[in-house]
């Protein structure tokens, strides 16, 4: 299973209707607002590296008023009670 | 709940051994080695408000070979199957 | 009680009006010109977190004419003197 | 009087006690720890002007495990309820 | 006497008429072309304090391409020779 | 396959000695030196996303006068004549 | 043979119209989606340095989309088992 | 005589015709196109310092298609092959 | 008559020897504290180009606990009544 | 015939002794001190790529008290009176 995190900054006056469209993509497993620079952080996970490519540039990058986002790729997770992060 | 996500930057060859000090402290629920600029993104949660302050300084800040940490507090969880985010 | 500090810009010639429609917001308790990159520092007082959701995506970023904010969400209070800052 | 606010990073496992000792100086009237790329907001008030250069490089850039601070000074206060806003 | 200085971003093209619509107005002392990443710095003089806000938001950041401005208050001035800096 | 792309800054006077470090380690198949603010760009590839994790953390940070590494995973290749990007 | 490396953003939602437009110039042997804050890597070879010039202006810079580039020209490979990196 | 270094990024697609009009200067005695972050380096050369904003303002500013530009004096000539570097 | 403006950082509680310092300096005409990431704003005058290096790097430079500065050169003074500032 | 340009820092109070050293590099022809944030922009000619890396690393990087460098490579000379920018 791929990981896969994402800050968003959005329009103003647009993060809620952001970060409901979304959470509603089959993909994506958490949604917060967040403090700071950015307005989202997004976790999505994948079964596929290809899905990655189809999910940002055919999806997430489609929803209406998001203005800007940086990616960073999980590759390990830390502490025994997570479970099958394997590829 | 309240939920606080840390990126990190630990020393040089120590990412390895900060992300596994982190994972045994007890609020924290997720840590993960990221790609980009941060070594780690880190998960907590806490019950109330004033153990942020506690976690952050006596007891994150004092983790050997962690260098920089950039902190962002969630305060709106989109979508419905994740439940009680509710102080 | 919350406390959320937000540095915001505005458009030019512009910061006196979105400094006085933001003062009149019910949760705002002050606002402050300050020098440097941006215009104004708000601060804002919460009964509970979701409210704080509500107010920045709701109230806050669509007042007209403000173009980025920064917040940051205060977790202690330090000193004996102001009080109740629990949760 | 003269409102400064001042941004402030310090040494890692030490913002706890340089926040309780800047909370002790005289001018200091609210330190909060904050999320973000700093540990500390602090609001200071004077009464006159040469104060604030005594107060910066006297007093707070002595505190022990300061490391770096950003200030803002405000110019004017919004909203009609906080008062004497005069020098 | 209250001194402000400011770094200023013109529209390309417009440096020299900014520069000198800035130059007429009552409250600024000295402006100059600089090298670097701003166009203009400007030196600004006040007897009281709320006529910063005043300068700043109805005069300054109302002169016809001006696109950014930076601001930095004075607040110690040092050697002997140059006098009454008192508020 | 996965792909990794690593943009490093050595110690002044050692991008010489930790490129050819890093090129002898068996998951890195292309060290250039490169123009701007970094010394070396440096590609990886590997079988299995735990792999990266081991080799960033246990085999790169390890080289000696490496002094800050940022890290792009790739998620996509363009074109056709490149073959196997699969995971 | 020279090569030159180019991290680029494009507008959201085109980064799979412009990788795949990038990828079919001549001179481009690779393009990958990226992590983090640019989507596209892409690796251009050249036989003379005039070339350069006319493919990063006249071909590159006139893809539809893309909005910024950042551009990092090798002048040293390490290792043996690539080859003719000579000029 | 001054020496004048100037970095400016152009539109996409436009670096060229920039570069070509730059060159037609009397001023400027090299126009380079370079790596990284900007598409032009420019050297230009003045007989007295008031020539420099004629020239920065009135004529470099309105080159259609320059986007931004930061400017860098030189006030030494280090080495002796070089000559006269006085005012 | 050549202007310099620099902004300068200095070590954590050097700030008003440094301003000290600076200002028995011959060539400097005004120190000032100023708000914001630097700690002094400074201005001097020369004669001549030549002396410009002679002061930054022998004199400026060389002052204890001053540790970073950020030289501007003015090429235009705005508005008619400062004089002089011709070379 | 390659042109290299670099923007070099020094640590404080040796840009002098630092664009001494850098001139009487035989591949150096030009050494500027600058004003803004770097000390020295440095023009270096080649006659093959391969001496661009025996230069920054071998040479360039060991001069004592540089602390910090950018490179920026030329790739296209604008204007016809330069003459033989080929490789």
């Amino acid at each position: 299973m791929y990981r896969l995190f994402i800050l968003a900054k959005c329009d103003l006056g647009h993060a809620e209707t952001v970060g409901e469209a979304v959470a509603e993509l089959d993909e994506v497993s958490e949604v917060y607002s967040v403090t700071g620079d950015h307005d989202l952080l997004i976790k999505v996970t994948f079964e596929d590296l290809q899905s990655i490519s189809d999910f940002v540039q055919d999806k997430l990058h489609r929803v209406a008023h998001l203005r800007e986002t940086q990616t960073m790729m999980s590759f390990r997770v830390y502490g025994s009670d997570i479970g099958d992060f394997v590829n």
